[in-house]
C-alpha cells in the first residue's frame, strides 16, 4: 500500500481493528549526558511534535497496546512502564487536525472514527537511552529525543500530559526502580546524584545524598573506575536489584 | 417510556449519546458503626451485585460523568473522588450477560454498542454514610451498603476492581483527607482510630496512635463529650481542615 491508501484504510476501517474513543499516549523518559529527555514524534498530520501514541486492538489488553507502541518507537522489549492518569477533557478531538491532514494528502472523506473524541490513558516509561533506536511511525516525519526543559508546543493537550507524567515520576521516585531503569548497568555516584537532581529539578547536597543512598544498601561498589575523567576518577557502582526492590516495597524511606 | 422501551432505546441508540468502549465504575466507601462499607447495586441484567457505574456522554469530562453517577446513586454533590486505575482485560465484555438480559426482557436485537468490550476507569469515592440515600438505577433492583468483609461475588471483574480500590485507598491514607470525608463533622478519638484500623485492616496501639495524630496538629478538641457511653465519656473532636490539608501536602509523615 502507498501512503495515501494506507491512511485512507486507517481512517475508513481502523475501527474494525481498534476500540473507539480510547487511545494510549506514552511518555518515554531517557537519561543522557545529565539530561532528562523525552521521545517525541513530528506528526505529519499536525506539522507539530506529539507524544508517541496509538490505539487498542479489539482483543488486546491496554498494557499490551502500550508495550506494542513502545516497542515500535524504541525497538525495546521489557520496558518499565506505568499507567498514571486518564485524560478526558471534552475538547480532545482531532477532527480539525485530521480533516486538514486528509485534505493536504488528497484524501476526501465524509466521516471517520478518527474524527471522534478520544479519551487517552497516559503511560510513562523508563528506558536506557543508549539502547534506544528511535523509529518514526507512518504518520510522522521524525522521532527524536528532547530535553524536558526545551519541549516545543505539542499537539492537543500533550504538554499537559507530559507535565503530569513528570509530576507523577517525581512522586514515584521512592516507590519504583527508576534509577535502575534509566541508568546503564554501571554508573558513578555523581551520575546517580545527577539523575535524582534532574528528575526532582533541584540540587542535592552531595554528602547527604551519598549517606542516604548508601544507607539503603541498594548499591554495590565495583573495583573499576571511570576512565577519561580529569582528576580523581570515580568508582563505578551497580544496583543490587534484590535489595533495591525490597527497599522500594515500603517506599525507600528517605527524604532527599 | 416503559421499561422495555427504555432498555430497547438504550441498547439501540445509546452510542449516539455516550462514548463507545469506555465506561466508569465507582467504588463508594462509607464508614458506619465501625465498619468500612461499599455501595453495591443488584443488577437485574445479571442477577448479581455490581459496582455502580455508567458511561461518558459525548461532550462530558470523565470526572463529571463519575460525579453524575455518584449523585444519582447517593443524592450527594461535592463528593471526594479519586481516579485510581484503568481496567482493560480483553474479556471485559457484557455481551453474554446482556443478550440473556434482553431475552428475558422480551427484547430481540441483532447487534448493540452494549455488546462490545468496555475498558473501565475506576474511581473511589468517600462519603459521609449518614447523608447517603441509596438509589437504584433503571437496570437494578436494589442499591445497598455491604461490609467490605462480606462482599458477594460481583459481575465481571468487579471484585478485582474493588480489591484494587481498597489497596489504593490504603496507600493514599496519608495523602488525602480520608478521615475528613468519611467521618461526620464531630467524632471521638476511638472512632477515628477505628476508621484507620478498618481501612488498614489491623489494630493500632491506642497511645501511639493518639500521640502521632495529635502531633500533626490537625485535630481540634471540642468541649462536648459523647452521650450514652458506659463510662468516661470521650470528648468530640473535629478536623482543622486548613492544617489537615497542609499536613497532607507532603504526606502526613507518620507511620502508623
Amino acid at each position: 500500500m502507498g501512503f495515501k491508501e494506507e491512511i485512507t484504510d486507517h481512517f475508513l476501517n481502523g475501527h474494525q481493528k481498534y476500540l473507539r474513543n480510547i487511545s494510549v499516549d506514552c511518555i518515554i523518559f531517557g537519561f543522557h549526558e545529565n539530561e532528562l529527555k523525552v521521545l517525541l514524534l513530528n506528526a505529519k498530520y499536525a506539522g507539530q511534535w506529539a507524544l508517541p501514541g496509538g490505539f487498542i486492538e479489539k482483543e488486546e489488553h491496554m498494557d499490551e497496546a502500550a508495550k506494542r507502541i513502545l516497542k515500535q518507537r524504541t525497538g525495546l522489549d521489557d520496558i518499565f512502564l506505568q499507567q498514571f492518569h486518564v485524560f478526558s477533557t471534552p475538547d480532545r478531538s482531532t477532527k480539525k487536525i485530521n480533516t486538514q491532514f486528509l485534505k493536504t494528502s488528497g484524501v476526501s472523506m465524509e466521516g471517520s472514527w478518527m474524527f471522534d473524541r478520544f479519551i487517552s490513558v497516559g503511560y510513562w516509561a523508563l528506558v536506557d537511552f543508549t539502547k534506544v533506536k528511535p523509529v518514526a511511525d507512518v504518520f510522522s516525519d521524525a522521532c527524536e529525543w528532547f530535553n524536558i526543559h526545551t519541549i516545543p508546543e505539542l499537539i492537543l493537550d500533550h504538554n499537559d500530559i507530559l507535565q503530569k507524567a513528570l509530576e507523577n515520576l517525581r512522586a514515584q521516585l521512592n516507590y519504583h526502580p527508576i534509577g535502575y531503569n534509566l541508568l546503564p548497568e554501571k554508573f558513578t555516584m555523581p551520575e546517580l546524584q545527577k539523575l535524582y537532581e534532574t528528575i526532582l529539578d533541584r540540587t542535592l547536597d552531595r554528602r547527604n545524598f551519598q549517606r542516604k543512598i548508601f544507607g539503603t544498601g541498594i548499591l554495590k561498589k565495583l573495583e573499576e573506575t571511570k576512565k577519561g575523567v580529569a582528576h580523581k576518577a570515580p568508582y563505578y557502582h551497580k544496583f543490587d536489584l534484590r535489595k533495591y526492590q525490597k527497599a522500594l516495597k515500603g517506599g525507600m524511606g528517605f527524604e532527599l
